[in-house]
C-alpha cells in the first residue's frame, strides 16, 4: 500500500478521510475525542481493525489534556471516554478489544503517575498500530499459499489496506500472493449502500497495479457461474467462537452462492476479530443504519421518499459455509469450534 | 395501476418517461421512430411487454407519412423501420415478437392500398395494447393462487405496470391477490446499477398502496434467512423451451439463494416473452451495456475513472431453479419442456 490509511504524526492521529474516496485522497487531523467518535461513526475511518486502531489513539486523545486530580479520578474520566468511543459503532468486536487492551494496559501500570500512565496508553495505541502491520503481512501470507497465480479472487467491501493500518485482511491474502509473483485478478463487489467496493477496494487495487474488475454485488452470482471467480476472500467484523462470523451486509449471500457454485470461500482476520466469548453468530449485535444511506446517493435521492427502508449494515455467515478463516496464528479449518480454540492456546 | 405507462392518445404515443421517477412523473410523446428507439435504448420505456408494444407503435409512427410509390416499396421501408428498431435492445424477445406480429399482420394485408395496410398496423398496435392489459390480470389471477393472505413476496426490478400497459407481470400477481382481499407484503430489491426497484417498484407499490420494503439487492440473503420471504416472483426478458430464462441481472443469484433457502420461486410471463426456437439459455443474447451506468450515479462518479467494469444486463435462471412459470395459459410446472410446449399447443 502506498497509502498509510492512520497514522499518528507530531503528537496528531491523521487518517484518511474515506468518505471522499475515489473523487479526493485528503488527510485529516482528529484533535479532540469528539472528532474521533465522528470519524469512526461516519465511516471516514471504517474496516474492523482501522476502528480498533482509532479508537486506542481516540482513547489517548481523550485524556492526554485531562487534568485529573488523583488517580481515581483519572480512571473515571478514561472509562467515561472508554464508553463514548465504544457506543460509535456496535458490530466490530476490534472496537471493544482495542479500547479494553488498552485500558487494561493503563490498568496494570496505575502505580505509575498520571501522566506516566497516559504516556502508557499512547505506547500502546502506537504499539498496536506497528503490530497490525506485521499480522496482516503474515495472514496475508497464511492466506496466499491458497492462491494459484492465474486464480481470480472475488471479494465484497473493503477489506484491504483502508481498512487497517497497512496491507488490509483479505487484500494482503492478494498483495502478498502478487510479491511472491502470482498473477492475481481481482472481482470487486461494489457493495451498496456505501459503496465501499467501487469507491475504495477499487481504488487500492488500482493504486496497487493488481488487475480489477468492479461490478454490481447482483453480479457476482454471474461471475461464478461462467467459471471466473476461483476464491472469494472477505474480512470479518467479528467472529464467534463457532466460525459464524458478521460482516459487510452481502457476505451472507456470496457464501451461499459460492458453496453452490463449489468456489471456495475464506474469510481473513486478525485473531482480534475473534470473540470466543460468543457461542455463535446469532449472539453478534448487529448495526442498523439510516434508510437515507439507501434511497439517497451523493445526495440525489434515488427512491419515494414514503416507502420504508430496511438497512442492516451486516449480516452472519454461518461457519459451515466457511472453508477457512486466514489469521496471523495460521489457517484455520474446520471443525472450526476446535480450530479457533487451538488459535487462542497459543 | 394509477398510471398508464403507455397510450394511444390524438394519434400519438405518449409513454411515462421513466427515467425521471420517482422524482418526476412526466409524460412525453414520441413524435418519431428515432423517438421511439431512444425511449427504448435509453430505458425511458422498459420492461420486456412494454417494449413489445412501444416498437409496435414505433413501427406504425415509422411508415405512417411514407410515401409509398409501390406495395414493394412500402414493404421495403417497413422492413427498414422494423430492423431498426429491433436493434434498441437484443434480450427481450417481445420486441421482435411484437414486430413481427405487427409485420405479419401488414404481409396478411398487402392486398389492400398502402394507406389501409398503415390502419391495419396501427389496429394491431392498439389491439395489443389492450391485449397486454387483458394478459397482464389473467396471469396474475393464475399466480396469486398461489399466494396466502399474510405472505410476504420479495421481487427484483420492476416487472409491474411500469413494465406493461397497466397491471404488470410480477407484481400483476400482487395486485390481484391484494384485489381478492390477501394481505400481501413486498421486499423490493433496488436492482443496481439503474435502480429499477428503488425508482420503479417502490413508487409503482406505494401509489397502489401495497406495503413494501425497499432493500439492497445484496441483502436479499439476509432477509430470506430471517424466514421473512415466502415466496420471490419475478418477470422474464426471454424464455427459452426449456425454462431456462433471462432476467435483469441478479435474477439468477435470487433463484439459487431462493433453493438454499426453500422458498418457492416463481416468474411471471406472457407467452409472447417464451422463444420457443431456442433449445436452452445458453442461447439467449445478453446486452452488455455502458460501464457508466455502474461507475456514476445521477452524473456523479463513484468508482476511480481507470477500473474495468463488468456490466451486464442479464442473467440466465436454469428452469432446475424455477418452481412455476405463471402465464395467461395457466401456471406451467415442471418439466418445464413439456410445460412449455403444451402451453404453445392450446
Amino acid at each position: 500500500m502506498a497509502v498509510e490509511t492512520i497514522r499518528w504524526k507530531n503528537n496528531s492521529l491523521v487518517i484518511i478521510d474515506q468518505t471522499l474516496l475515489p473523487l479526493k485522497l485528503k488527510y485529516v487531523k482528529l484533535r479532540n475525542i469528539t472528532d474521533v467518535y465522528h470519524a469512526i461513526k461516519t465511516l471516514a475511518v471504517r474496516g474492523a481493525p482501522a476502528i480498533g486502531i482509532a479508537a486506542a489513539f481516540g482513547l489517548y486523545i481523550g485524556i492526554k489534556n485531562y487534568k485529573a486530580k488523583t488517580r481515581e479520578d483519572f480512571f473515571c474520566e478514561l472509562e467515561k471516554a472508554l464508553k463514548y468511543l465504544a457506543s460509535s459503532r456496535p458490530t466490530a468486536v476490534n472496537l471493544f478489544w482495542a479500547l479494553n487492551t488498552v485500558k487494561n494496559c493503563a490498568v496494570e501500570n496505575n502505580q505509575k503517575s498520571v501522566s506516566e500512565i497516559k504516556k502508557v496508553i499512547l505506547e500502546k495505541a502506537i504499539a498496536m498500530l506497528c503490530e497490525d502491520d506485521m499480522i496482516c503481512k503474515t495472514l496475508g501470507d497464511v492466506g496466499q499459499k491458497f492462491l494459484r497465480s492465474g486464480d481470480t479472487v472475488l471479494t465484497h467491501c473493503n477489506a484491504g489496506g483502508l481498512a487497517t493500518a497497512t496491507y488490509g485482511t483479505a487484500l494482503s491474502v492478494i498483495y502478498r500472493a502478487v510479491e511472491r509473483g502470482k498473477k492475481i485478478s481481482v472481482f470487486a463487489d461494489e457493495t451498496r449502500p456505501l459503496l465501499q467496493g467501487a469507491r475504495l477496494t477499487a481504488w487500492e487495487l488500482l493504486q496497487n497495479n493488481i488487475p480489477a474488475t468492479l461490478i454490481c454485488d447482483n453480479m457476482a452470482a454471474k461471475v461464478m457461474s461462467k467459471g471466473w471467480v476461483n476464491a472469494v476472500i472477505v474480512g470479518a467484523d467479528r467472529i464467534a467462537s463457532n466460525g459464524d462470523f458478521a460482516n459487510k451486509i452481502g457476505t451472507y449471500g456470496l457464501a451461499v452462492l459460492a458453496k453452490y457454485h463449489k468456489i471456495p470461500f475464506y474469510c481473513a482476520a486478525p485473531l482480534s476479530t475473534f470473540d470466543i466469548s460468543l457461542k455463535n453468530g446469532g449472539m453478534i449485535p448487529i448495526e442498523e443504519r439510516h434508510e437515507d444511506e439507501i434511497k439517497q446517493i451523493g445526495g440525489k435521492q434515488i427512491a419515494p421518499k414514503g416507502v420504508k427502508v430496511f438497512n442492516p449494515a451486516f449480516d452472519v455467515t454461518p461457519s459451515k459455509l466457511v472453508t477457512a478463516f486466514f489469521t496471523e496464528a495460521g489457517a484455520l479449518l474446520p471443525p472450526f469450534a476446535k480450530s479457533i480454540k487451538a488459535a487462542f492456546k497459543k
